[in-house]
């Protein structure tokens, strides 16, 4: 095989000059586009490319996309990242590689990538992707990073289903225990990637992402690995209540088993071809725990808790969480939606109770006691192997 | 049917003085004697007492056989927890319950019970068992509370297996996120019994334990319910360590899942007939859970990572524990024992380097650093079906 020539420009990042032109040559090394550049995006740029600079089947450059912003300075933060080699704003202080070149034209950006990375925040994946038609390269391949997902009342709207129907590309889904900061500073970790069939792309995912201390596994399983993405947030609301109640470590790891059990149950019910073992991945019961032991769910509903009920989560997530916003009260509610649409509600306690006590119309040591009333899933008809 | 006498005698506590005479009556209502009187114990009389007063099914009265202690007041143990209610040494500030009557007698505690609870220290259980041979009743069930097996080169060594071997009677197991203290003051919490075959049998023990603050699932899976309680305690060990290096919870998490995975892979690999899904239950991931949050493995582990290493585990149980036993440094040696007598090594970093660790020939980082070296299952014939 002829040489490939190193496509990485160091700092100057000018335009890639190659336009497509060689077919040949794109093809012989995969070209990987990272489309959102946020804390968690900026922590995959830096995973995946010290990662392309070593593996010969990777193209050594990585595009990023950034929405443009003009920084306090007066800078455009697409210039100070490659200026520096940092995400000053969202990621300050950690080095991302020289090879990572912040682009803030995201047709120009995707336009030579086979291996696009998905990881905005969800409500700008369908605008993102109107703007992508047509624009991507035919054999380009996704994975979504994205947790978040929309539960509708006809069922759980995927976004990884959302990227492949708008964009007619196959997507995989990369969820895990990965608080973004613990990452960046090189702290061990797992992850779990979520595919549907292609063993060989998956296993290019994988190199993509693996380091000595980031331990990527991938499971068959596309729809369970980014359910329990979303889902584990309700549960999180729940070990929240029972922390800001006090009642000790028993009970919180008896809430999170039986958050782990609706989670599972309700992805099997949504889709038939979810497995249990997924939910002892990563991106189950490890990032279930990571989330019910600190994360913003958890603390706005120990506060809620604390207060008696008394204050709204509303409130409280605009004190405490100064802008990010709380998913697991919309993830609850979108949840309770599904299961009182088919008459669902008693075969999840916990999800049912944990929205209820965020309208209010339970107080928050409802919590536990719903326990007397075991679910009875005979009510479902052939449902006797999802519990 | 002929009403039952009730066999409540109250305060006073005389020995029963049916003698096994009227076998007809005796076998219309169950009768329960525990044995073993520590803090779980009384615990488990509690929840027992209120049930067994309740349900027509039992007899009211429960014996609770007390290995028998002077106090510092002179009084007798026993004549304390009959006259008070109270376990004073071991449970001080709880009702047991009128109905629970102390014994000192183990043959006499026996006699007429045919549902056998058995909750004493696991060194214990053998020297009372021989106590025990000809004199129990014929039909007696027995449950064992008693976390702690040990595993020998050969194999796990399960209580269960012990007393049924030595007494010719059947036993269940009954494990979970179980921190007495907190079940005594009825705080919500779950636990899991594991039972052989007899469906009947295992819902009279669930009848027993079950309370609204404490639920009971069955499990059948002896042997994957005993193995839970023993093999957390490695994980304990390994979590603490993560603690003492200040990693964050990511990194916990993540070693609390591996650790998760290699205590269904050993399970499975020592007795086939183990179920993954018992690893969902109580016994198994909320149970870990409890223990990885609190526990005595966890604090002196994260101790001893502190220390850099420099100071020993014992002298640490030593100071930390007030003479309380840490049970994970132990249980990762005899694995360690099994693991290299059959070249499993490898199939169990998290186990393999806990071990190591504990008997310093690793450093306390080693704990995330196996990581690179996947374990290569095809290594063990037919074991695909394991992890």
């Amino acid at each position: 095989m002829a040489p490939v020539q190193d496509a990485r420009h160091g700092e100057g990042s000018p335009p890639i000059t190659n336009n497509g032109s060689n077919e040949e040559q794109l093809h012989k090394k995969y070209r990987v586009t990272i489309i959102g550049s946020g804390n968690w995006g900026s922590v995959a740029a830096k995973l995946i490319a010290c990662n392309t600079i070593k593996l010969p089947a990777f193209h050594d450059e990585v595009r990023m996309w950034v929405y443009e912003e003009t920084l306090p300075t007066g800078q455009k933060l697409t210039e100070a990242i490659n200026r520096s080699n940092e995400n000053v704003k969202y990621l300050p202080g950690i080095k991302l590689g020289k090879n990572v070149i912040a682009d803030p034209d995201l047709e120009h950006a995707v336009r030579d990538a086979n291996m696009l990375v998905f990881v905005t925040p969800h409500q700008f994946v369908e605008g993102i992707c109107k703007r992508l038609v047509g624009k991507i390269r035919g054999d380009a391949e996704a994975i979504s990073l994205i947790k978040g997902m929309e539960v509708k009342m006809e069922g759980p709207c995927m976004i990884s289903t959302l990227i492949t129907e708008m964009l007619g590309i196959n997507c995989c889904v990369l969820m895990g225990a990965n608080i973004a900061n613990e990452i960046a500073v090189e702290k061990f970790s797992e992850a779990t990637v979520g595919y549907r069939e292609n063993s060989e792309v998956v296993q290019r995912w994988v190199r993509l992402f693996s380091t000595h201390y980031f331990i990527v596994s991938p499971v068959q399983d596309v729809e369970g690995v980014e359910l329990c993405g979303t889902l584990k947030n309700v549960v999180a609301i729940a070990a929240g209540l029972v922390d800001g109640m006090d009642m000790g470590n028993n009970t919180k790891a008896a809430i999170m088993r039986i958050g782990l059990r609706e989670m599972r149950t309700f992805s099997k019910l949504m889709f038939s071809s979810v497995k249990d073992s997924t939910f002892f991945e990563s991106c189950g019961v490890a990032d279930l725990i990571t989330t019910c032991l600190g994360g913003r769910n958890r603390k706005v509903a120990e506060a809620y808790a604390r207060s008696g009920g008394k204050r709204s989560f509303d409130e409280l997530e605009a004190e405490l969480l100064q802008g990010q916003k709380l998913q697991g009260v919309s993830t609850a509610k979108e949840v309770y939606e599904v299961l009182s649409h088919r008459g669902w509600e008693e075969l999840f306690p916990l999800f049912t109770t944990v929205h209820e006590i965020s309208i209010g119309r339970l107080p928050p040591c409802a919590i536990v006691e719903y326990s007397e009333h075991k679910p009875n899933f005979s009510l479902v008809e052939g449902s006797a192997q999802y519990y």
